[in-house]
């Protein structure tokens, strides 16, 4: 069977998996699980994974895997000479990708999801705020972090696992209010250039057979 | 040089990676950063890691590397004939260690840090029930997930990365007054036999130099 992999499309985290595999050139089953109608919640899918969460890659019939950056370097382990290399370079500059991708996976992500912003309050501005203060944070680190390898993309001239945590947290950016032009234009030159190749573009939540217009 | 660690003797994330130290049998100095002071807020070590936050370590002079995670992959990937292979096993077997990884790296951590509990309330109970709420969550979703593979660690009968994730976690938990024997038996064991071991108990928050007893 190909890989399949359940998402919802615009689940910031579907979308690393979705533009990781266009990048790899793998192909994949796109299974869609409707988060608003808590199909996540569902015992079919708490059966792939107990967290509930998506992205869930099913590698083979029966075996999940969750957790992005888990199914990334999945993928670039299983297809190394396919496509491109999501964690290239030396032992050190890899360490520097993955190092990139957990100021998104760890340090931004769980902070401003649904989930928590629920826990801190039941009042939809205080919602926003608090995930607004966590994505400009985010953003401002990675900026930082990545100063001095920046080339076209985050960490030299082509994508890497940095910019498939990257490129979704601005668009959730977008939607939370957050400026990002003015916060980190270094940033945003990145996000239009990426969504601007086929691969990142395919890979896009308006580009899903489950988005809703 | 040896490779430098700047840590907190109670930072869970310090210990992950000073437990990867010891599993690898690879030699470091440690130097500690007092979070108490501030001192991970100073010019010095943002220079280091523009998040303020710790584990840092310094691979060589100048070089810095940040997120626990990372580190320990440089770690496996640079020694991988020393110690203990920290992500060991097929390309599924390392991608489930990951996702374990992941489910506390990522979806537990971040939520119960000081730094977030204090951005969801000034008040010390509520910061409590926050903490423990997504303390709970996260054991009881590591549990469910490493359930299938656990023999004497959380995948199979030696400590991978998973566990490195675990142990400090478990510690954390217990700080925060989260009835782990009854939550998670089965993790209750891997942490008391891990704590028995040389390698994780020189790893320990009280055996640092910086330890406050």
């Amino acid at each position: 069977m190909k890989p399949r992999l359940y998402g919802y499309w615009r689940s910031s985290a579907s979308w690393r998996v979705r533009w990781g595999f266009e990048l790899k050139q793998v192909d994949y089953e796109y299974a869609p699980v409707n988060i608003l109608k808590k199909e996540n919640r569902e015992r079919a899918h708490l059966a792939r994974n107990p967290a509930g969460a998506l992205p869930v890659l099913e590698v083979e019939p029966g075996h999940y895997l969750a957790e992005s950056l888990a199914i990334l370097e999945w993928l670039d382990e299983t297809y190394p000479k396919q496509g491109l290399r999501l964690y290239s370079g030396t032992s050190f500059e890899r360490a520097r990708i993955r190092q990139l991708c957990e100021i998104i996976n760890s340090g931004t992500g769980p902070l401003q999801t649904p989930h928590a912003q629920g826990q801190h309050s039941a009042d939809a501005k205080e919602r926003q705020k608090w995930a607004q203060y966590w994505i400009e944070r985010g953003l401002r680190i990675f900026d930082q972090v990545s100063a001095s390898r920046r080339g076209l993309y985050s960490v030299g001239d082509k994508p890497t696992a940095a910019d498939l945590c990257l490129i979704p947290q601005i668009y959730n950016a977008k939607r939370f209010g957050v400026d990002v032009q003015t916060l980190a234009p270094g940033l945003a030159k990145i996000f239009d250039r990426a969504l601007a190749t086929p691969e990142c573009h395919r890979a896009a939540p308006e580009q899903q057979v489950d988005a809703v217009k």
